[in-house]
């Protein structure tokens, strides 16, 4: 969940002056059409201490015309709310059409909070969430925009901001035993946290996840974000309306709503730009020949221990291959099968869907085949299809990949759930890595089977997957089902990464 | 949620052999169109024991072309789905797109069945609900059809059928013990079931409760709304293809989605057609002038002590007022408030929601209006103007009172967790007496404030108003929040039972 934004961002107080000018009397224009809107916008802010939320809203507010809107940093309940169903405070403070209303974690933290405090049992918890969900598709689907920033900061970020505060005599008060108590925390609340955000990321009210290295970067990324969804929502209210009064016209039994839909690919790509997780990647790693070979041997014959040990309980596995062309993913899979008895695994190639499998959900083909208990599942492509080349090449609509997410995290609990160990791994190397090994494919007589004219159609498209790819990993790599990126401009580094990956992750099942 | 399938509806062998003729050609012309249409048709038939489940099929696959529509009844998992995650088995059966696959049971079956048995705790079987949701707006957002009968036979029914088929020596092998048992638990499946449906009924897919107590009127019933989902479904899909084909000329950044809509009210009305709940009542019912001042004063002292009791133990009621017009909802506030001290309640009148309260969603000047613990609230109509007044006047759309069954659900839920006793009253009275009584207002002085042009025009609506409030004594009728249904034309026989049916249900919750 939270591995693409602990990349280091950053934006250059250049970069920052030279577009805020812009931004500013966009934002304006934004809110003042609004103003005359059917809808309001709703900006919650969550995260974690001293993360710059109250510092990016506060820019935020210099930006807009605070006429029209209204900041609420609920705290404990009063007893007058007390005396009330607790959503009574947030129906109170909403923002009606036209307007802006900024929530200070709102009821958001509250089960978080609760929850990491061990205050209430995972059930209720769980219900608390329920109540999030159908509180913000009420919004949504009266067509408010809901936009839910989280603020995040690594751990080892926190523990040095934390250390530097108190170092400076001047700011040397602004660090509470508090703040260290939660700092204590932090594993504990950044896995509720995750568990929180998946559950409650819908396709009309996703969170965004950002990076709370750079103020720059975090608040110029949340400015551009409210201009794009409001520009956005009045584009989508307009067309609605244009096409209700059509469809009235028309079809009159027949009533096409418009979905509410996520902000746009442009505006999310915002929030993206510049560093990726995968630009972020250390792809100059490397293991010699000497080193991989000690540690092939040795992983695969932990792997085949463990393998073993499962097909007794029980227990099956499905590793999930995913990666740029040519990165490798072959190899890799050789290096894991290579430990294990044919009868223990199978390999699952995966390409378009064919006919019939194109007359059911896209999730259907996966369903059905599931192997059966102790069995190793290898996919060789995968369910993510769906958010990378299916987005990318337009094979489904934005409103198909964008609620795919939500279906995915779905699929995987279940099978988490029914004791599947899961492990999905991403194999990235960079362009000209793929490059030059496209060029040894078509030199190489019998590697020239593997490269198509379609492979160099989809290296164009490359920034187009990297969003894809960053998106991906931001909205699933879950607390149970957790992305591995694979460095893999080495193939030794990649293959023994690949290896340990996936001992350690029956390990810890088993 | 079983009330508006208790009122005895039925077919003649007559209607019945007119209407089937028509109705399984217009079925074989919609299946034709389905097998070339990119959706499946799924239908689930839930329900109890003996409720005809089997036959209302058997039928219905006599209509259709069998070769396009597989029937599974889904019993104990076989090792086989044993070993993989719960809904591999509904995965594996779902019919491709332009197909029709019946499913008894569905996936509902499980997790009621298991909770009545109590194999599973509250929080398990939530979660099981929660996947139930998820499955089924994967299905509906992939344009699937969803229609879902619940078979409903009251217990007195069941009890009937049991003991005669016990008298009949040709039948008598029918009734097992298991059967008895069944019907021991009868009230544990009927709440446990209740509470399912209502977590389960979606805009997208939301159940039918179908009376058993007619085989002809159930078979007809499917057949028609099968016949009416394909079509509406059809065309939904046509003009969102329209739509989408036009958008994206038009305006390439904005997605128009079809929402998937519910069956259309025409479709939904068959259900309805003939008795509803309401023509079910009966009228007649009277008290004489000295019953009436007699237990009038007993419920007025029992309502004083248990407000009393309540104030104390700081617990809030919300008495909810909806009935036809002149149906004498002002002389029972009255009757109530009597028994009460002004610091106790508070009366809110609902009339057209103002300028403000229109800038927010609808459901916000009722949140904002809950006042504090120990109150009396009595609403002089309420929330459920949204499906009521605003649905029949059209102002709002279908999509959006479609979805305000469950958005006034999860609203009750939240009150009833907080602890606030709901007591939702509909006072009815037939169309002579409510002639009559309009006649009179015009003619008494005092009174002729009371009637407007309005209250003429709202008459000549009759029908469309018995439609929904059929419907929406079926959607919210819930285990938490049941509706009473008061006869109204003796007022004396109305006023006793609001005062009653009130006391009773504080003595419950206190």
């Amino acid at each position: 969940m939270f591995e693409a934004a602990e990349v280091g961002r950053s934006v250059t107080k250049q970069e920052y002056e030279h577009e805020v000018a812009g931004l500013r009397e966009r934002l304006l224009e934004m809110q003042t059409a609004l103003r005359s809107a059917d809808f309001p916008l709703i900006i919650v802010i969550g995260g974690v201490d001293g993360a710059g939320k109250g510092e990016t809203v506060n820019t935020l507010l210099e930006w807009l015309d605070p006429r029209y809107v209204e900041t609420f940093a609920l705290g404990t309940p009063s007893d007058e709310e007390r005396e009330r169903p607790s959503y009574y405070r947030f129906w109170k403070a909403l923002p009606p059409k036209g307007k802006i209303g900024i929530f200070f974690g709102g009821w958001h933290s509250g089960p978080i909070v609760e929850r990491v405090g061990r205050l209430i049992r995972r059930d209720e918890f769980e219900s608390r969430l329920n109540n999030v969900v159908a509180f913000e598709r009420l919004l949504t689907d009266d067509h408010a925009v809901l936009l839910k920033f989280w603020m995040h900061l690594s751990k080892e970020r926190q523990r040095k901001r934390l250390r530097s505060l108190e170092k400076d005599k001047q700011q040397r008060w602004r660090v509470t035993p508090t703040d260290w108590a939660h700092f204590e925390m932090y594993d504990r609340f950044a896995e509720v946290s995750a568990h929180a955000l998946r559950r409650t990321s819908t396709v009309a009210a996703p969170w965004t996840v950002l990076e709370a290295s750079c103020r720059r970067y975090q608040t110029l990324t949340v400015g551009r974000m409210v201009e794009a969804a409001i520009r956005t929502q009045l584009a989508a209210r307009a067309a609605a309306k244009t096409a209700t009064a059509r469809g009235a016209a028309e079809t009159p039994a027949v009533v096409v709503a418009s979905e509410p839909v996520q902000p746009p690919e442009a505006a999310v790509a915002v929030a993206n730009s510049g560093v990726t997780i995968l630009s972020a990647l250390d792809l100059s790693l490397t293991l010699s020949k000497h080193q991989y070979e000690a540690r092939l041997q040795a992983s695969q014959s932990e792997l085949n221990r463990l393998a073993r040990k499962a097909v007794k309980r029980g227990i099956s596995t499905a590793i999930v291959f995913e990666g740029v062309d040519a990165a490798g993913k072959g190899g890799a899979i050789r290096r894991i099968t290579g430990a294990l008895d044919a009868r223990q695994y199978r390999i699952v190639p995966v390409a378009a869907p064919d006919q019939e499998e194109r007359r059911y959900p896209y999730l259907w083909r996966f369903w059905r085949r599931l192997s059966r208990a102790g069995t190793i599942t290898i996919f060789d492509r995968s369910w993510y299809g769906r958010v990378l080349v299916e987005r990318v090449e337009g094979f489904c609509s934005p409103a198909e990949w964008a609620r795919a997410y939500g279906e995915i995290n779905d699929y995987e609990e279940q099978l988490h759930r029914h004791g599947v160990v899961l492990c999905k791994m991403w194999l990235h190397i960079d362009q000209d890595e793929q490059l030059r090994r496209f060029q040894e494919r078509e030199q190489t007589a019998w590697k020239r089977f593997k490269i198509t004219a379609e492979d160099w159609r989809n290296r164009e498209k490359w920034s187009s997957y990297e969003h894809a790819v960053n998106e991906m990993i931001e909205r699933t790599s879950t607390e149970i089902a957790p992305w591995t990126l694979i460095e893999s401009n080495d193939k030794h580094h990649a293959r023994i990464k690949v290896m340990e990956t996936l001992c350690a992750a029956l390990e810890k099942a088993l």
